[in-house]
């Protein structure tokens, strides 16, 4: 099947996919998981189940693909699946479908094979499903940066000179990236409010998640080579929810010159499931208006920006989650192509599984910022909790949890959840 | 051979180690190598030699070593072999040397494997040593950050109210770092001077290079573990020149708030040697004294500096070389066990292989400073070349060379070189 035809909203599968499910037989995104005692392996998620391509490779459902490497969907990572080109992941994507769908007998009536192929999420294991080797983060939401330079700086000049010529980014630690549900520690650091004289070290006390998404890097480029803004997408395979986890106050007193460094490098958390762009192509929106005009590497054409909602919820130790903040990705200043071009204009290299996050994704609205620091306003306004409890950041025992789905009429496009369970400092 | 016992400087080899080499029997750092058709591999260097360690390991020289895994020698990068562990490492430098000593026949007297397990260096292509997970970038000489601060801020303010209480420090991009000899071409990218009103596109015009040495993370951590300044030289496996290519026009239009990006991640060059932090032993000397005393997680006792010099040459295209530098490791600042023991206060998870690089290492002098943007002081005092041409920043065609090395009376424990020749923008 092709990658067009499985965004058909009338398209059905033989795997049951509960009403309001991330998972109907349009998204299809893939993962690594482990099942018992199982190696890890990639899968694909539909419904409440994950799809076991390794299981359906050795039963010799990819036959007719002919695959260069059958070996990938048994790897610890999806980079070398996503090795073998957009052409032939959207051919896995599309066998899968063709598997999945409603009138097609092969695997549904071949009940033997279910058990194996076959798993329900809940039993299963996630993993980190890429080996990422670089991972860079922008600051691509105007809201984001308007409200950080109206905290910080002056108001009235909020956004600094360079912001609306380049998407403005940084290298990230790629080492603690972590698969959701990986409990976060709180960091300790050296912090200096304005009013000591000296620094202090100690646990971080204000520590806040940035609700971002992020894209997954799909082809190599070697030195020397740039990846247009009309190129960018063959380079891109697909997104995930990212939350980069910061302590505010070590970061205030750190990142003049060179950046944020241990306010961010001690952990980020990715969802599981990576959605491939071709799912995503329903939901695709226009960019906002860039005044002043941007310079020619940056011009694009089409419609960049996808229409993905976001919320954040924040669950006390022991308690119910609240819902802390709904925004969107569609609010992106600068979309991904252009995201991808300003990274390769200088002929920096990209490598199969980089992860390229967004920036805090806030919205116009005080409910859609992105961060505890927006929400609350620099501690200024606390947000009460359904218990009765109010935060200004993230307290020991807190649950933060991103969710993410795109949704037209009935059929929603859903990205799972990335979640991080905050421990004390040890 | 125990390591103390290989840095006695009346060690010789039976191998011809011509005068001032920078690889005595001392020395025996880590690269890896390829010669005709056979596939990279391990080597340790000897005068003008390379030692072929997985031929040596084919042979039963390791043996004894009983190693959990011999074909570590036959990787494509240091790796595997550094994570047999310091022990292990050790012992293979110590049958190194052993082997290598002048006393010995083992394989002084089988001249029938010398084809095979000693090569000349000049006949072999080397390789960048690592597989490098994430790069971190210092910026710990108080001559370069103060005269950074002079020239583009105050110069009674120079440094920045952080800078002598933390290693200031910024993630790096690992994807572009190269090995020595590779050609580095002149990026394009956004930029601004002050009397422009929009920024413009186009080749940097203020290329230069970054005196810096670098170390090779030895040992992985878990998130949430510290590294004390005590043992910090544990996760310490050795040290290479490192040469981060800096676009100083890109760099001042973008920095601001997030730090360099564009402006570092097109390269950054390696040296093929990896000297281990044995073979420096007998260089170490006092960090300079730290006024205001640092909090106690940057607190350390005993020598943690090396007296390491460190050259950078310029040379135009078929001319000759010019020294345009002279400086030392010595001078740095913040060390590198405060560098690691920052770096992981947090919490943030180190692995093997990781680079941490020093910063731009300049000296109190004005023909010490690491940069060309200090030695022609942001272009008003430019460099004479051999040539009689004059530089303010790197030409198209410029050889950049830097070499570096510890000596004591005739014993010199050397680095090799880090070159890299400047192609036009593409």
């Amino acid at each position: 099947m092709n990658y067009q035809d499985i965004s058909n909203p009338s398209l059905q599968s033989w795997v049951d996919v509960p009403q309001g499910s991330d998972f109907p037989i349009q998204n299809l995104p893939f993962g690594i998981f482990s099942k018992g005692n199982n190696a890890s392996r990639v899968g694909v998620a539909i419904g409440e189940h994950v799809l076991d391509l390794a299981v359906l490779m050795e039963e010799g459902f990819f036959d007719e693909l002919s695959l260069k490497d059958g070996s990938v969907f048994h790897e610890s990572v999806l980079n070398p699946m996503i090795a073998l080109g957009k052409d032939a992941t959207r051919a896995i994507r599309g066998r899968v479908a063709d598997i999945l769908k409603s009138d097609n007998p092969e695997l549904r009536d071949r009940t033997d094979l279910h058990k194996e192929a076959l798993h329900l999420q809940k039993n299963c294991k996630m993993y980190l499903p890429l080996h990422i080797g670089d991972y860079t983060d922008f600051y691509s939401s105007i809201e984001h940066a308007t409200n950080v330079g109206t905290m910080f700086r002056d108001p009235k000049n909020a956004l600094l000179p360079n912001w609306k010529h380049l998407p403005v980014g940084y290298h990230g630690r790629a080492s603690s990236i972590v698969i959701s549900g990986t409990p976060i520690i709180r960091p300790l650091g050296q912090t200096k409010d304005a009013e000591q004289e000296l620094p202090v070290f100690g646990p971080s006390k204000r520590l806040d998640f940035e609700l971002e998404m992020a894209f997954v890097v799909g082809k190599n480029t070697s030195m020397g080579q740039r990846v247009s803004t009309q190129e960018a997408e063959n380079y891109i395979f697909g997104f995930a929810l990212f939350n980069d986890w910061s302590a505010r106050d070590i970061q205030t007193w750190e990142y003049v010159p060179l950046g944020p460094f241990l306010a961010k490098n001690f952990a980020s958390s990715l969802s599981p499931w990576i959605v491939t762009l071709d799912a995503l192509e329903p939901f695709r929106v226009a960019t906002p208006v860039q005044e002043p005009a941007v310079l020619p590497y940056l011009q694009f054409e089409g419609l960049k920006n996808f229409d993905i909602q976001l919320e954040v919820y924040l669950q006390p130790e022991g308690s119910s989650e609240t819902k802390i903040c709904s925004s969107n990705f569609k609010y992106m200043y600068w979309n991904v192509n252009q995201q991808l071009a300003h990274h390769t204009v200088n002929g920096c290299n990209i490598k199969i599984g980089d992860l390229m996050a967004s920036g805090t994704i806030s919205g116009p609205t005080p409910d859609s910022y992105g961060s505890m620091l927006e929400l609350a306003w620099k501690g200024t306004k606390p947000l009460k909790m359904a218990d009765g409890s109010e935060r200004r950041f993230i307290n020991d025992g807190d649950t933060v949890i991103m969710r993410g789905f795109a949704q037209k009429g009935t059929m929603r496009i859903g990205f799972g959840e990335v979640s991080g369970k905050v421990l004390p400092a040890n």
